[in-house]
């Protein structure tokens, strides 16, 4: 059997990557959600096991130790990382893994594991992205043009994935990424087994 | 605008990537078939302008020195070769363009435009290759063998290209071949003048 996608996706707030994520999820059954592990508080609303795992510093430095961890990182104080073994469990089934993460995430793991199919979500404009924003109605004026000034940036280093993906419609993104992770399969290098069996 | 697509098709004889090409054609609007030149005399029910433009060797050897050929190549004392300028105006205006070629061709054109996508049509198994050519009744005993023989060496080819496309069933391969177009679209580096505008 051919091992499963790492499909990576990273974009700015707004892009809307977190509704496309979920929308592939519930698509495409062949897809696991690969979850994050935080030393971070949880948010209102937010999950332990579902959008992170919340772990305490104290347990997240022994992961590191015992190397349970793809990539890490520490950001503004707290550690973000990718827990190893359910990754390459779902993947070595032939399972696909999704991992919504940032940029600095996303290219941790590009070091690592070079065989990814790396996607950058894109808004269909800069004006679009801010009306995103706006709409959500959850920022101050200050953390708006934050956000809106750490897109920008962040959007230059779409040059760094293998894909970009305009969303300008959630089901038309949703299709492009699909057709993404289709063409992949079809890779000759990952279809080695199937052409050495012929 | 972004540019066309430079689709670029082989298989060996009897993976059925002449009627995949049909029905490509047919069902996508946006490619354009590249027609080879060629030395050769018409086989029963070849059209010159359809098949290949037939030329006789003085005017090949005329366009040769004109670099009026993307590439061309000698076989059996018969010259074939891609006439360049069609398939510049349709990548430049947007259209994709086919270019269903042998190995030696494919691997030419790779030289001098790796920008384009490399597919591979393979038979599901030899067996089933062995009794599509038999099905066909149009071979000897002995060039039935070459053909056979032939396709083993040629399937070894297949890891130049970038995507192996199994025939199980036309349908299926035309649809792989669909979401390989769409998805090379996404990819980042077609995409730069979309980025760059964002």
């Amino acid at each position: 059997m051919e091992k499963g996608l790492l499909l990576v996706v990273s974009g700015p707030s707004g892009a809307g990557k977190g509704t496309i994520c979920k929308r592939l999820l519930s698509e495409n059954k062949n897809i696991k959600l690969s979850i994050s592990a935080t030393t971070r508080s949880p948010r209102a609303g937010e999950v332990d096991g579902v959008n992170y795992f919340f772990l305490d510093k104290k347990d997240f430095e022994e992961k590191i130790k015992k190397n349970e961890f793809l990539e890490y990182a520490e950001v503004y104080g707290n550690y973000y990382g990718t827990p190893k073994q359910y990754v390459l469990e779902q993947l070595n089934s032939g399972k696909d893994v999704l991992l919504e993460i940032d940029i600095q995430g996303a290219l941790n793991i590009k070091e690592i594991y070079p065989d990814g199919v790396f996607v950058f979500i894109l808004p269909p404009s800069m004006e679009e992205l801010k009306s995103r924003i706006v709409k959500r109605g959850t920022e101050t004026k200050e953390s708006l043009t934050r956000r809106f000034e750490s897109a920008y940036e962040e959007i230059k280093f779409a040059f760094k994935y293998d894909y970009a993906v305009v969303n300008d419609e959630v089901d038309l993104a949703v299709n492009k990424i699909q057709s993404i992770i289709s063409a992949e399969k079809y890779r000759v290098h990952r279809q080695k087994d199937t052409i050495d069996g012929i």
